[in-house]
């Protein structure tokens, strides 16, 4: 890896060791919804995240490696990839790397990637599209599960509507697997997403526990939009009127209504379940 | 709430105030897998994990409580509830709340329950069960996920095979909302799920990134079990063989692999939904 300091721009540069270093700082900084937001930067956790986050097409800017905490074959691969997609890359001591990590068992990389600041106008829709709108999610780790299942079902764009936290929150980033960096995903209001749903004649299938139509007998094959509420609170009135169908998945046992991340997964695999065996016929 | 002091046994206790009260300290020493294992005693933080846990006819030790804290309006019903149920409810000051707490913004109740001890044989099975095999799951936070969506689903039986973590850890509990208590859950090791499997002649559904067939393509609605793997490894090599067929869910994406709790909540929501399309033709 002795190279890899005279790759990218040509700078090279020196092993940080020191934990009070400048640039430590600011990337620690980034874990602030403030400083993110101000900057337009996010943290990537991890060998297999900074991957999907090039995958997906974002820029990367920085990254931080310790070979010593290296546990992936294909980390030093990842890094030189980071270099040469632009980032500046900086060897950092174990000490200093575990303070990036923030006490996080990690795997010896961190990244930090520009933030797409992207809306509704950017998405391009195929026919019958399959969207996702999620609304209001609470917890980091919901919208990431969310938006990592979303990507493996095939939606084909997710509007991420009035989210109580950032998309760029660490464990968001992490639990999407840098799925929150694609760029079908973006960020909106309830009333630019009713009139964007409108404009497209989308079908609104709303989940709700309440519903009296079991989630199976909806047909998903049209263009339509599978909505998803808040973990506490559920979806607000607004999504329950007019030409929204409420679906609801069965409930035995003692919960009364499941996780908002399982309840994601069924419905969007549902949805790709009815497509797949449409195609097929 | 005053009088509740006088319930259960008719034994008062005082309001604990102090973070050295040994009891306090034995609580949260619970925290602890160790601790846990030798006394046979589990942490259900909230109003509503206690509830279920209670329903799901778990045996209450003990309940702390804090009116302070109550964000819900059944907590003082619920303290009431466990008094009654045979559990020494023991008023605290915020103070003793949070470090018992340990920090976690939580509503007022923390319980303490004793753990069943469950094995294969404890589990009682109906025709054409539908059963889960978890095995070695290694985060809490999926574990109980996984159970939680068993339990939505109205899977019959859930055998958790060689977990790395213990089913009672505290994250595991709140993210199964007490499912865990259920008592159609059960470890057990590799050797005895198989031969248990075997004896009732249950086919085996493993779930596995490289199958070909789409998990959408099994008939459900005969006795099986969906056999769920490890996050980092998947499933060991001994699910592959014999009479095992595996099953994919299909990916796109950049993602090369669902959250082993949503493939959980797909596989046993497509179940469901199979057998209750079944019982309606």
């Amino acid at each position: 890896m002795g190279s890899l300091r005279e790759q990218g721009d040509g700078v090279s540069f020196p092993v940080i060791t020191s934990r009070q270093n400048p640039r430590v700082k600011a990337v620690c900084a980034l874990r602030s919804r403030g400083q993110r937001d101000a900057l337009d930067r996010a943290l990537v956790y991890g060998v297999r995240e900074s991957r999907r986050a090039l995958e997906a097409g974002a820029h990367p800017i920085e990254c931080y490696w310790c070979g010593e905490l290296y546990r992936h074959a294909d980390a030093s691969d990842v890094v030189e990839l980071l270099a040469t997609s632009g980032a500046e890359c900086i060897e950092v001591s174990d000490e200093v790397f575990n303070k990036i990590a923030y006490g996080d068992r990690l795997d010896g990389v961190v990244s930090v990637f520009a933030t797409p600041r992207r809306g509704l106008t950017d998405l391009a829709l195929p026919e019958s599209p399959l969207v996702a709108v999620l609304v209001g999610i609470e917890k980091p780790g919901n919208l990431g599960a969310m938006l990592r299942s979303a990507d493996g079902a095939g939606v084909d764009a997710v509007v991420v509507v009035d989210p109580v936290i950032d998309l760029f929150n660490p464990n968001a980033v992490r639990a999407s697997v840098a799925a929150v960096f694609q760029s079908n995903v973006v960020v909106a209001t309830t009333d630019a997403t009713f009139k964007w749903l409108d404009d497209r004649e989308l079908a609104v299938w709303a989940a709700r526990p309440d519903a009296s139509q079991p989630y199976y007998n909806v047909d998903y094959t049209v263009g339509g939009a599978i909505v998803l509420g808040n973990e506490a609170e559920g979806l607000p009135d607004d999504w329950h009127g007019g030409e929204s169908v409420g679906v609801t998945l069965p409930m035995s046992g003692v919960a009364d209504s499941l996780n908002v991340a399982a309840t994601a997964a069924v419905l969007f695999y549902e949805a790709r379940r009815q497509r797949l065996v449409a195609a097929r016929n």
